[in-house]
């Protein structure tokens, strides 16, 4: 902890996010494309940050589960490249995409190589490379999955994380863009399990349900060089940190993520849930969940939220 | 400067740059559209560190003219700002743009408004706000151009930055793709001048001719919340400052952007003269210069050049 | 028959489209990605004429069968238009695609509705409603193949034509790009029966194997107005009949379309099986059969037959 | 001119034809780009059927001159092909394009040929190699626009067809995206002349004012392989003849050309100034005028009266 983040007024920072936000409360569009999500009180509104003193700041509903969808795919990244090492890359790349989420024009001119492990179709080759370095099949993504979630309560000192399988059904049905998608891939030979399993992997991983405060507390790691602070774990190299953090900065968050640059300064990751994580280095780690979405997918109240945060935190990077 | 860059033993940091470069000097393809470029030893290697207490660490041929092309966006970028401020967004957005600097695709399906201020079309919008900002025509295209280079001195301290007159107009004759970028955004409205008064002042700001030195020094605000650390001059706002990093660390390198945020984590702007500006917040910035590219456009022995210095400082945004 | 057909010297001219086809037998590169076809002897050409008088002028291997591939499309599509008639038109466009036969990329921008149907997803499309127009799922699946082969054996007043399940079942294993089709087209809500079952309608009928004589013969109905000239059955109306061959003639070759027209000015339709069918109304249907390729995926000695057919016989439509 | 032709009751289908259109008069969208297009009445309606034994049917504005625009690309590329012959086809391919009639993007994905000579792009290309092969620059282009001007008038057997040099000056200046286009090309190496030179050209022809009357008789030669059946003028040979008439049938109407074969079933040529003229092979050509256009900029109520005329003649190349 930095000396002047010792300093820092917490009970005043809170405040004047709370002030930020209130007028937000409830803007933006609530996910609708399964029922798991669309019934969410779009009034809803946390946030934690995560110290590396093991203390933790937090506002709202912080302590209250949502579906964390793609915020997933940056465990799943550490995961993948902790196994497969920087065999991932031939999988997948590392530029912005300038796409959708889900757009797969992209893969047609690029042989089916996904532009980052941040993009759907991204997240699905890291995950089938995952599910492949646990032996492949319904078995290796059951495995996977198991090891995943172990991480997270390990890391978020929580054991109270879990996968909501009903959204992962829901997720399932209603995943004709990802499955188009993996097929896609696997037509140029960029799947190495069977479509089913890995996407069944890959629909488990987005629908595991977290509160801000666990999710904060599980990627502090990423604050610090890639060592737990609190528990002193080296959970990945300081150079692999650095580098999931650079992907984080450019494509957390779809064709977002130039804005979120410019707005927040932070790399960090969004989900459709609402949920948004963010990494300041040398400092701790934010998450802030309030459901309704702008255009690009992103909680506008979390948004404004980390906004406010920065502002009064100066903890951009580009400081 | 930090405590830990005061004790920086830079001696042994420009050697193991040397040793890093050494076996690679000559590597890549030096740019050959125009003779004023390809003419260049491709054998050139130079790199200046500028320090907050005004002091410089250079190596090779830092005191050596090279040509500024795509690196004077940065200060177009930044001096369009102060005159126009954030009007200029209607013009130009701030995602990366995923595709290489000179497409067009992207200007059609997003009605001439191009993705950032770095690639082409959006640095000939963002000239043509500039040249407008100064009455627009032909004199305002001579008048930003001169106020520019008066800026980059004053900011370099060195009265020998100049327009390479005869560079500006080899980039003007073999300028059919830029021609056709400017057409097509006038097309859509988005060109407040005529055509060929914009382009005039965009092949000229191009066209400087200038050192590593005097980069690295002219550009020393954008490490220092938009302040001089030297003169005390404000140049920019802190805010404005954080976002033009931003944006540099999004699109600084075309489609290699997120590869030199993975590999080098500062933002920063190559050009095709073999340049390459980077800053680092709080810390200082460098200007390296080799002409060799990669397929990207980005200098190959200038981005092995800063890889090392970032491993040896610690320098990146993301520790 | 018209009186200039009547005085035709049929010998002279497939003596000369031998001379033609001779030096070339054997060129083109055979399709390899099922075994099925990889396995075909490159050296095999046939060509069979079907006229209005019952007649059939044939060379070569014109009775040996090959796999329909694509040209199954033409069968599907006019089956299809009896049952579900211009309500087929919300599925399926009727442009040129200016793209290649499995592109994806139209899809994204045009809200899951194919160009046209002989592009491989407008067919999966209008097998999707072929399918559903027989009560949809397996079953559907099933009664509409059996009822697409019973109308093609009548046509052709051939019982030997059937479904090869061997191909069939490759056509599926190696599937992954038309099933991203179809999944891709399912995320816009544009099919009406689960994937798999409208896939395996489709892989079937592009699956059934069938010889120039048979092909030819089963289409005569498109020359004359819809109407069979042998036995007077009205397949299809007269300006259903037109508007199908308007659909051959603008995309009856994916991305070669533009080039057949030119080259042979006579609507028809390509497969990868090497076989091509071409309608020249008011005088009869050619079936040409010849494994290699050219880069588009049309039978490379096939075209040079279909060329010198039309120079002997003017029978292009623009004449 | 066939039996069935001689026995036609004109005034009966011209009536029919009007009784068709009359109800949607003043239907459609004029193009507005330039004032000297924008100003014209949109209830006018004319059309002229020319026939080979010299005669013509006509009806309501067919001796009114209108703005010929995108339909002189027929000449154009007549009399080009004429000059350079098949060497045409290094700059221009003969595919439709799937795109509207300005698009850009197939151009980058395609090193700068433009996919048809009708596409505005590929018109650009066209005209430039007339230009070129009357000695290029800017005499080169008076020339080339005086000899197209001659043989217009020669074909039309009327010397009053002439240049709008007012609506060519219009042109011109909003002519941003044409520009783009030719820059565009130029930047692949793809045009022969300074690109003012060409397109002062390509502006001229298609400025020329022109009646129903003198465009179906200018282009009757098309209808007879390539002979003027009336002058017995051989214009083009009987293979370029059917050659012009497959790049019409497959790119007359930009990405509406589908359509236009699905519903009228000719070769043709639309205009923004709402002209069409459309080619019956053996039967004679129809020249069609009313400004309103559909959302392809073809004109729609000379698309009703073109439909009604082929149903009413049976002149669809596809029965």
């Amino acid at each position: 902890m930095t000396v002047a983040d010792q300093a820092m007024d917490w009970q005043k920072i809170l405040a004047s996010i709370e002030a930020a936000v209130s007028p937000h409360i409830g803007s933006g569009k609530v996910a609708n494309y399964i029922p798991a999500l669309a019934c969410v009180d779009p009034r809803k509104f946390g946030i934690a940050v995560a110290l590396p003193d093991g203390s933790m700041q937090i506002l709202g509903d912080a302590d209250e589960s949502f579906s964390v969808q793609s915020i997933s795919k940056v465990f799943t990244l550490a995961l993948t490249l902790q196994r497969v090492g920087e065999d991932l890359w031939e999988a997948v790349g590392r530029e912005p995409s300038g796409s959708s989420f889900n757009s797969i024009v992209q893969l047609e001119a690029e042989a089916g190589i996904p532009r980052n492990p941040l993009i759907n179709a991204g997240a699905i080759a890291t995950t089938d490379r995952l599910v492949a370095s646990y032996g492949g099949g319904q078995a290796g993504a059951h495995e996977a999955m198991e090891d995943l979630l172990i991480t997270a309560r390990r890391l978020a000192q929580d054991e109270n994380i879990a996968i909501d399988y009903e959204v992962a059904e829901s997720e399932s049905r209603s995943g004709s863009r990802n499955r188009a998608l993996a097929h896609f891939m696997a037509s140029f030979g960029n799947m190495k399990n069977p479509v089913e399993d890995s996407l069944s992997a890959y629909f488990r991983h987005c629908s595991i349900a977290i509160s801000c405060r666990q999710l904060a507390r599980a990627a502090l790691f990423l604050a610090f060089d890639g060592c737990d602070p609190v528990t002193g774990e080296q959970v990945v190299s300081k150079e692999r940190c650095q580098r999931i953090l650079a992907i984080l900065m450019m494509s957390g968050h779809y064709d977002n993520s130039g804005e979120f640059a410019y707005r927040i300064g932070l790399p960090g990751k969004s989900g459709v849930g609402g949920g948004i994580l963010v990494v300041a280095p040398e400092h701790g780690t934010i998450a802030v969940w309030s459901p309704g979405l702008n255009q690009a997918g992103t909680s506008m109240v979390g948004s404004i939220a980390l906004e406010e945060l920065v502002q009064q935190t100066g903890w951009s990077v580009f400081v």
